[in-house]
């Protein structure tokens, strides 16, 4: 029996520790977090990263920064806000940032409380609840995608959609966390996931940690994978799924999705609930955002791997089709095909 | 007009000038060839790459090596069956190497000429023999390819089949610089083709250079371009294929055979006659070389970019089923589906 024992952020004896992601795979190092300034640098510079992680992280930030600075209530506020504008903006286009500071702001806002000490408390345990709402979800994704898994399986996945990227267990990683900690032997592949690699640099490390047997692919080794007849499902997580059930995803997962199709694999979305957006009515509303051209011919590497003046093209997301997705598993349940209606079932639940 | 000046090999004044192909993208050097240490050297590094250029690099190197050394026969045969011995174990499996240098070494035995300084000059001229063909065979290959092309067509390519991989032009790229001298304006795509990059490194550089239009994306992000309508055609290499059309090139090549399947865009593989292997039914009966784990997790980069301990499958090749492949282009002429019968008869041209 394997038990998961990685979790990017901890917070214990009211101290926040959060595992320092950029030094991944060579030096496994946690931060403390103690001001707002350590937690804004951290979500700026990728420290912590994963939607679910980055709010999580943000919640229990802010927290931890305004606290045992003040005996006034008005000083507390003030110093409050201003914390929360500045970690919001560490990295703007992220939802689950804004939306857990927001989160933290409005419990205080309703409270009426005057006690900075009581203020103080609220806060941790809000930030508390938003981790272990979190880690349930995961948990409820890990149960809902296991069901459809079976022990000894073949499992592809791209990018990083696991433990490192959430409270605890992962969205598309958590049915293979839990299944593992049942003895279901399964057998991974992880896409590298040019450019960023975080398959090749997070995925294979805490697989490999947690004790998942995994393998390391360059992404256009899918195929002869597939081929190999070594894959039995696809498992990837979502960024942003559309009402119709296209769903945005780390680049390179459309083309997953085609091959899985092609060689007859079901393809298995991993989306909670907050990742919905039914005010988007197909993938073709959700914006793809483009990247630094470097982060191709520079980052990582010795030398420059491409001639200085070529044009590049670095799109950070692509769109799957609803049609080549098999299921997409949510934390409250399964959506199959017509997704506009098993979708907008879902998020009434 | 623009006219194709690069080639990876210059025979001018008695001198055999190589493009040293591992110094790009970053640096454009020649080399100067003039021993058999060189020229081994030269092939065992890849400072020369690409089985046909590798051919006509042996050729003139064995040519080179020999000459000048000595004035009586006896001497000069040892010297030279030596040489050719060496030369070939430079890169044992690379088709093209052996059999280049066992052309030299047949048609000295054919000749009986006696005088060192008249076989001196046969193998030279049994060289530029090597060579003309080879670029006559890529200029051949471009006509046909180019029957199937449109000004204006965006392209995508993978790996390297390009100039500098051949005598001049190219395989698949052939079509693509005979018609950028015509005023064609293709937008070329090239897949930066992990873990070797020869994308990134060496398309880009060449078309570049060419002054044709292109863009390098990652592997990943074929799908996405396809989708954009951005893409055509797809024209790729090929290191050897089967009877049936089913034909084994570069890894990641089988992937972007089923994107453009899906996309409904022509997928053409460029194939010269002596890469069509008739002794091998299907792409079944063609050995898929593996490869060191380094080359996907540590080189080039800085750090290493995986676990240590974690396991990595590095394939250098795929198979593209037949099914997916629109047309075979080869000097000869076009073959289309079915493959058992047209490349057949294109063999007995």
């Amino acid at each position: 029996m394997k038990q998961l024992n990685i979790v990017p952020l901890k917070y214990e004896d009211e101290k926040l520790i959060i595992l320092d992601q950029t030094k991944l795979p060579n030096r496994e190092e946690y931060i403390e977090i103690s001001s707002r300034e350590d937690i804004f640098d951290a979500i700026k510079k990728l420290k912590v990263r994963g939607a679910p992680a980055i709010g999580v992280a943000a919640a229990f930030g802010l927290a931890v920064s305004v606290r045992g600075r003040f005996e006034d209530i008005d000083s507390f506020e003030k110093y409050l806000f201003e914390s929360a504008k500045l970690i919001s903006s560490a990295r703007p286009t992220a939802v689950n940032l804004s939306w857990a500071i927001e989160r933290l702001l409005s419990v205080y806002k309703l409270s009426g409380i005057k006690s900075v000490k009581a203020v103080e408390q609220l806060l941790i345990d809000e930030a508390k609840k938003i981790r272990d709402e979190d880690e349930a979800a995961c948990l409820s994704m890990g149960e809902y995608g296991l069901s459809l898994l079976k022990p000894g399986m073949g499992i592809l996945t791209h990018c990083n959609a696991g433990t490192i990227a959430t409270a605890k267990y992962g969205t598309c990683l958590s049915p293979v966390y839990l299944g593992s900690e049942r003895g279901y032997d399964f057998k991974l592949f992880a896409d590298e996931t040019r450019p960023l690699l975080q398959g090749a640099r997070l995925t294979t490390w805490e697989l490999s940690k947690a004790g998942v047997d995994v393998t390391l692919i360059c992404d256009n080794m899918a195929s002869i994978v597939m081929k190999n007849g070594w894959i039995d499902s696809v498992v990837v997580g979502c960024d942003r799924m559309a009402a119709n059930g296209d769903g945005a995803n780390k680049i390179g997962t459309s083309g997953v999705s085609i091959l899985a199709k092609e060689y007859g694999i079901p393809f298995y979305m991993f989306v909670p609930t907050s990742t919905i957006d039914l005010n988007s009515k197909t993938g073709d509303d959700i914006e793809i955002e483009l990247r630094k051209e470097s982060e191709v011919s520079e980052m990582w590497y010795k030398n420059p791997m491409a001639p200085r003046d070529v044009k590049i093209y670095n799109p950070a997301f692509d769109v799957t089709p609803a049609s080549n997705i098999t299921a997409v598993i949510t934390e409250k349940g399964i959506a199959r095909a017509p997704y506009e209606k098993s979708l907008k079932e879902i998020m009434e639940r």
